[in-house]
């Protein structure tokens, strides 16, 4: 199975980049494959951004998270890499993901990244 | 078709200018059609302002919204359009539009706009 | 059909005039005339305040609200209106009303007032 | 029919007094009576405070509050009442005291208190 | 019945250590044992953490958590003891837990811990 | 005031009258008088039935229940009546009224009135 | 501490004896005390029934069941007896009252009683 | 405007004809214009049906309803005329519509029709 | 461990056995552990009954319940073991046990059995 | 791809033969691709029935529902075989299975098989 790419992200214009707006996609249907136990998990994926010149197109959004579908990934890496090919190719004013992965073993988990870092609470 | 026109939008007096003070309208039939696909899509609109001198009317807001029936737009173009048009029309102290989206793909979209704008996280 | 009038509403004084506390009342049952149609609005008020030196009695404020019930009163100028009348009578150290009204033509607008003015966005 | 009194709540040592941490506790069946109508209210309690060295122990704080079960008194006064029982008692860093009650002629009322003060608008 | 103990809690390597991110982890299937009436308590813990070096290991930690099925633990006492096996172990940058118990005697509690402590009103 | 008159309905061409189909008309702004009091009451009414020759018209129904606004009706009466009048206007295959009050005292009253009778339990 | 009586119960003639039709009657605000433990029991009462010559009256009924707030009685017997009254002094077509009393000791206890029996199961 | 056409509903071949089952399918983007105002309405569309040799698209189905979007049609007709077209064209053992249109002037209306007929009361 | 037993069920006498009336008790708080896995189940019982001679005691169905805390037992048999400890105790004229457990793997189970057993589909 | 197999569904000896009682399975992370466009499909499936010698594994259910994660299926079809599958290999004495997909294009689907047949309206 090859590694999902980023190469498949396309963008469009922003068609008014004058002016600082949210965009909020919410993709319900995310799933991947434990990389421990081969099981599939599954999660909704909330995306928020400013655009700055160009915004990503949904469909290729749709076909990008969908490279996962067989991917062995971890909560926090996968939701750390998808911010990361996100911004390197929509160059974002902000952006925000929060995954929420469906319960296992009785626990659910949801992880929340940002663009750039807000710092909470100490520095390192 | 000809294009949706700003004309349609008639207001009224501000009752109470000496105060600044929040009106709330929510508008869940607002309808338009991709222009890519020329598939109808469907979505809400929640419009936060606090009013000048004139407030707008609301029986010629759906008038004017009704002009989208039939008319192509991208969900991120036609906030900001309507943003603009309300702004030159009712010239308010400030305005927000919160546009949410039904569901393509399995993904849904909302985009929020506001006058004057709020500037997140870095600037350009 | 006779104007609404304050002089309906009544008081009691505070018991705790030492501490500020909020006191948050939900009138779920408003009804007025649109003066346009002539047909019957109706709405949800929730008036949240700090009291000075008197509170409002619940059963006064209801016949005040009863009043508009034949009285034609567009939202913005209402919902004004009932503050300004609870202001005088009452003179809390803060008031805000919140009004919710019923949808008209698949539309529905809040209004939300305050006292003293919460400055939001540009002054004029 | 005695007044109801605070030498009913007990305390417990704090167990972690080098920490500052909420507790929270929701009381749903709160029942007094209108010192006027003679009739019963109800409501639901919630109580957050920061305790300092000690806490209150809730078999206790459960028949403190029964003793307003016929006991007459008004929704601000009772409030305030019990903020001040539970504040001598335990003494704690902040608390909070959220009553909501059920409606009564169609209009509801819920009252909050807090201790210390948090001076909310302009003071006297 | 032995103490539990965080030897049981394992962790992995934050994979994102440069980034702060939120990791929220719920765990609705809590249950320990009153010390006083030997009647077992059931709630849900919400743990919310910035990781630095690590995070805490999904199974490692409901393991963690089921020694206290048989463990007889106050609500206060036990949410803070958590709090401070996780810090111990996993050393993150923050960490709040939210304990919301079933009620008893028609009364729930919750306690909501920090790491670091927020000062929240008065100092001691 | 005059009494509510049935000859405010009106009614079309019931459009499929070879085929048995269900119409459902829920009508959530009803308010009357009550008699004893002299205070407004409010409820929603749910009218089902089916149609023989005529259906009513909405516009109709809505300024035949205006009538009762300033009208003096117990719910067992008022539920019955409106059921009285709509029956002798459309002359349905079937007919069932349910009346939703909101709370008075604490207590609130549903009343199902059905055309032609259900005859339930024991005749008289 | 007196019986509550039956007595306290008024009717008022069925404004429409020639039809069956329901009448639902909720009362969210029912208290009693348990005769074991001494402490206050609540709960929710819902009486449907169908009138013959007379129908209850509302604000006797909320006064013939405040008769139970300081009085000792089991869930399955005060639900009986209150059916039993109510039977004896409305003699409806039918009568159903469904208690939903509040949970005690993580357990919650609903009681259906119906006049006539409908008889479920085997025969005695 | 050209009339709306039941050509365009295309269908596949029921893979089961053997087993009666039930194909659930719910519309709720479905709007029209009423033919008397010129205004749009909205409305949520639920067809069940169980197929007898064949099933209906859905894109198809899509495209079928997409013809009413600026087609004047009551509320009462439309139902019934999208009922005849589907059995015309999928002729199903049996086939139930329920269209739940969105508030108008304060008063909402569900049509409900089923083929073949369900008698209801009495004979014509 | 020691094996579950019904001697800790207590019964009180039925207060009315000439009435057919249900009880209905739910039991959100019931755990038992997984004899494959030595994982903790949980789940919510709700036990509905008509009575004959005796109703069992609420207390001593809490103690019974608890027995299951660590004992190994699968869905299907604890559900239906459970039926049958409290029909020989209780004798009921019918009795339903719904037994709703948290999802283990992503999928739930529910297991309803009843006495006596209402015949489905084919006898055997 | 292989074609998903029956195989793989284990069963276990059903511990109450000689009682009809009914289990409940929801399985909400139902997923596979739709043969015409390629893109992945997702719907919860509940299987309900009756189980003579055997029950279904739970894991094992697992392992067979997701052999379709990658596997080609119409809604009908996929519905209507899961069902074959499973009463081929645990020969219940009933069984349902609804499953209900989430939308594509604004529609969404459900289908509903029962084994044995319920015949509805007409015969073939």
């Amino acid at each position: 199975m090859t590694e999902p790419t980023r190469d498949l992200l396309e963008t469009f214009e922003n068609p008014y980049p004058g002016r600082d707006y949210l965009i909020e996609t919410v993709c319900p249907e995310f799933t991947s494959v434990c990389p421990k136990t081969g099981q599939p998990d599954f999660g909704t994926l909330t995306i928020t951004y400013i655009a700055d010149q160009v915004c990503f197109e949904l469909k290729s959004l749709k076909l990008y998270l969908q490279q996962y579908r067989n991917h062995g990934a971890f909560y926090e890496q996968v939701t750390n890499r998808i911010l990361d090919d996100l911004v390197a190719v929509v160059q974002p004013r902000m952006m925000e993901i929060r995954a929420e992965f469906t319960p296992r073993g009785g626990i659910r988990t949801n992880v929340v990244v940002t663009y750039p870092d807000e710092v909470w609470g100490e520095e390192e």
